[in-house]
Order: C-alpha cells, then sequence, then structure tokens
C-alpha cells in the first residue's frame, strides 16, 4: 500500500524530468508521453525483459502508462513553474530511486533469483529509466557521469535483501530502506559525493577518426 | 492474404528508407543490412518482447529476413533512382504505417490485452522501426519531431479496435482502417499536420555543463 | 570444457575494451561496469532476448557478470599499459568473436531454430556487445564502419551449422571453426579487408534540417 503511494509519485516525478527532456530537444506531444513514459517505467521494463518476468507491470495494469503520459503532457504547461522547484523534484527523484530499487529486488526475490541479481534488478530498476531517457534525447547518460546513483540503488537494493534474508517484517526493512537510501541520496546531491571518474585519453595514433570521431 | 502482400510491401519500402540512412553515415554492407531489418522489422520485435510474445514474426519466419537484407542491398544499387521516387516511398511508408499498426493491434488483441494495451501495440509496431533507425544512425528521432505519424498509428489502432469490438467482419475493419489512417497520414505530409511542439529552455544557471552538453 | 575457458577469455577481453571506452568518456566507477558488462555479455543477452531464450546466461550464472565488472574496474588501473598491448587484444578480441558466434549458433540449434536464424544468432552474438558499447558512449558504431566483423561471425556460424549438420564430432567443429574463423579475422585485420561502404548523399532540398541535422 505504502509502497504502491511511493511508486505513484515516482513514476510522475521521473515521467516530469522525461518530458523536460524531451522539450529540450523541441519533441512534439507524442515524443513527450514517449521519454516521459520510458523515463518512468523504462527501468521495469528493462528489469523484467532481461529476467523473463512477464507480463510487464504496464502491461498487466495500463494505469502506470495514463499516469505517465498526463504527467508528461502536463508538465509541457507547468514547466516554467517546475524549473523554480528544482529541490522539490531531487527529493521526489530521490524517493523514486529507492522506492524502484526495493521493487526491483522484490520482483527478483519472488522469482527466487540469487543475491547479486537481485541486487542487479534493483539498479536495472532504478537507473534504466534515466538511461533510456538520455540515449533517446541524445545527450550524455546522466547516470554514469554524476553523483552517487546507481551505488545508491545498489546499497538500497543489497539493504532490502539482507533484512529480509535475516526475517526482518517487510514493513520495518521498506521504511529502514527508504530511509537510509534517500538520506545517502540527498547527502550525495547536496555534498557532491560521487564516483571516481576513469578518465582515459588514448595517445597513441593508432585510427584516431574512428576512436574519436566527436573530438 | 490482402494483409501479408501489404506487409512485404511494407516491410521492403521501410528496409529501403534504412539503407538510405545508412548510405548517409557511409556504413558498410552489413550495415545496411542491420539497419535496414531494423527499420522494417524493429518495430514488430520490440513489441513482441514488450508484450512476451514468442517466437517473434521474423525467428518463425526468416523469410522476412532475407526480403528485408535483399531489399537493402538492393538500395545500394538504386538510390540514386530512388530519390526521384521519394513520393512513392511516402505513399508506401504510410501504408506500411497502418499495416504495422493493423498487425500490431490484432497481436495484442490475440493475446486479449485491454484496449489501450491493444492501441499502445499499434503504435510501437508502427514507429519503434524508425525510432530504432535513428538511434542506430545517430540522428534526431524523426517520429518524435515530425508530421503526424504515431498519432495515425493510435488513431488506426483506435479504429481497428473498435470495429473488431463491435464484430465488424474482419475484412471490412481491416480496409475501412487502411483507407482512413493512409488518407490521414498522406494528408499530414501534405499539409505539414504536425502536433504541437514542446519547446523548453532552461534558463537558471545550474549545472549547465551537464544539462545541456551540446551547445 | 574448451569452449567455456575461451568464453572467460573472451568476456574479459571485451570487458576491457567497454571499460576504455567508457573512459574516454570519462565515465565513472559505474559506468565503467556497465559499459564493460554491456560490451562482454550484451551481445548474448540481445540473443537470447530475440530467441526468447530464459533465463539469460548471466542471470543463471552471475560470475560472468562479476568478471566483467572487476575486469572493467581492473582496466582504470593498467589502462596506460593496456594500449602497448594493443595487438594482444585485437588477438584476444579476434578470439571472442569465434567464441561468441559458436555458442550463439549452438544455443539457436538446441532450440530447433532455422539454419539461417542460427547463423543470424551467431552473427548477433558476436556483434552486439560492440554495437551496445558504442551506442551508450555515442561513438559511431565501429562494426558497421570497419574490417570484416560481423562477416566474419556469420562465416563461423554458417562453419559451424553446416559440420554439426554433417554430424562431424563437436570438438573438431569448434576447432576447425575457431581456427577458420580466427585466422580470416586476424587477416581481415592486418590487410584492411573490409565490406563495400555505401556512401549515399541526397542532393535533393528536401528537408534538410531534419535529414541531416549534425552537417
Amino acid at each position: 500500500m505504502l509502497l504502491t503511494t511511493l511508486y505513484i509519485i515516482g513514476i510522475t516525478a521521473e515521467a516530469m524530468t522525461g518530458a523536460l527532456a524531451a522539450g529540450k530537444r523541441h519533441m512534439d506531444w507524442f515524443g513527450v508521453m514517449l521519454v516521459a513514459s520510458a523515463t518512468a517505467i523504462g527501468g521495469g521494463t528493462v528489469r523484467d525483459i532481461l529476467l523473463g518476468h512477464y507480463p510487464l507491470g504496464w502491461v498487466a495494469n495500463p494505469q502506470y502508462l495514463v499516469i505517465t503520459c498526463l504527467a508528461g503532457l502536463f508538465t509541457t504547461i507547468v514547466a516554467p513553474q517546475v524549473v523554480r522547484f528544482h529541490k522539490v523534484f531531487i527529493l521526489l527523484d530521490s524517493l523514486g530511486l529507492i522506492v524502484f530499487s526495493i521493487i526491483g529486488c522484490r520482483v527478483a526475490m519472488d522469482m527466487n533469483l540469487s543475491p547479486l541479481i537481485c541486487i542487479v534488478a534493483a539498479v536495472v530498476t532504478g537507473v534504466f529509466g534515466g538511461l533510456l531517457r538520455d540515449l533517446i534525447c541524445r545527450r550524455p547518460p546522466m547516470v554514469l557521469h554524476k553523483e552517487l546513483y546507481a551505488s545508491v540503488a545498489f546499497m538500497a537494493g543489497g539493504i532490502y535483501y539482507a533484512m529480509m534474508y535475516f526475517a526482518v517484517p517487510e514493513t520495518i526493512t521498506t521504511i529502514v530502506t527508504l530511509v537510509v537510501g534517500f538520506t545517502v541520496r540527498v547527502a550525495a546531491v547536496q555534498f557532491g559525493w560521487r564516483l571516481p571518474i576513469f578518465q582515459f585519453e588514448e595517445i597513441v595514433k593508432a585510427e584516431p577518426k574512428e576512436l574519436d570521431s566527436k573530438s
């Protein structure tokens, strides 16, 4: 119940970030709905396809698709206001990340998959929506460059899996995962925590054109 | 029978547009066949993966894959002529769009999915081939910017679903959907009908580099 | 046994090429692991999704995922040295290509699919890892531009399928495919063999902006 409510808040917030990205690329309303939906429910879709977990969530419950499309279109109206609530967005997005991770971990646990795959399912659910958004909008995938994001999903998946494994009641597990994950994510944004960057510049002259077409 | 004939015409035309896009990126013959096939049968493939509808069409009927690869290679020979038949292409592409939408809707109806998902299946089948082509060729996804395209697939799916639901004979349903959808699509190209564009320029200075790497 | 050993060598080498590509885009450690894994096991993943062959290899055997992530992270330490072993890499990558093709062909043969689809499965397994790497890192897909790569996978799949079909013992089939495929691939790199390029420049003025946004 709690998780469903938080999930709906999460996909709404994610859909709105997707719609804003589509607006920067001057997409039409269909593009807005597509990118909004891919951002919000793309992570769960990729997870379910990788795990062979059918039917997909939004195929079984099309109302989630309706929510993401409407949230996307609604964003086209309120976009100028949305920017002013930048901070609210980061909070909602952080909440969504943890909720997605918990749901991803649970789906894999219900399929009796190994611990590592359960945590990977959490990460995929949390991260691939934003990755799809950035691929469709042809911009650098933020989750691969910015503050702790995938790592927080990994941690949330790990906490959830471990507490469930040790038979902690589900409500307590969910709340602890939410509080810890949310706190770490918000702190990461606030203090700019990030994973080390791997920077590699090829200095050999072999095939410069193909290897580095942009520069 | 009618639908199969139109389907083969449709995938041939779509494969040729894919091959032309590959040619603009100076791809080799394998790239041409890959992009041609992704454009022509990518929409149906994505739909079947999303719906868990196995085996995929071209896995069960590999001859479709042969057609798209040959159409792609054939395009490398006749490309200069193809440009002169630009208008024929738009007509064949429009026909293909409606045929793909009808087939997508039918597949989902055969799986007893909800009305909305049937129409979404029509849109995915009609639209994702072009989307994959543009992603692989790294150019702005046309279906998200240009004249009514996804909307026509949506409408075609809706008409087909509604008429089948009210037990109109399938042949009549198919022909009505084809005629109406084709007419609207051609009119959209002719008169430049398009969905409203959502244009959003961020004016705040927060994180300009990550948020807008291209400009 | 032989094939498993070679497979592990192959995914390790592919993961390292993925990590280098991620380093050129200044990704963080998570990005490095993601791109490394997508490069190494993305081809098999796409093949299994297309064929509906569940569970995916790395879901059933998560240790492969551990290998690719560790190989990716290890690359961040040894990157400057790696460049010096450029030629070793090309050899390992060529070996990986043939091993992946053999495995892809075998999976499809075990599913009793048609000859063409078995060979397509070989090509997809061999080629899509590199394609995913280049899509995520937003650079021109090398396999569509460079020396014989997909063609070698196609040939390897064909040899393997034909020899198995004529009941040649599996060990001999595997070794012959490996030797022939590896030799052709290395020769292709050495002598710059490549498929003909299809180069197409539109000279009509229709829609220049949408059709060619980059130039």
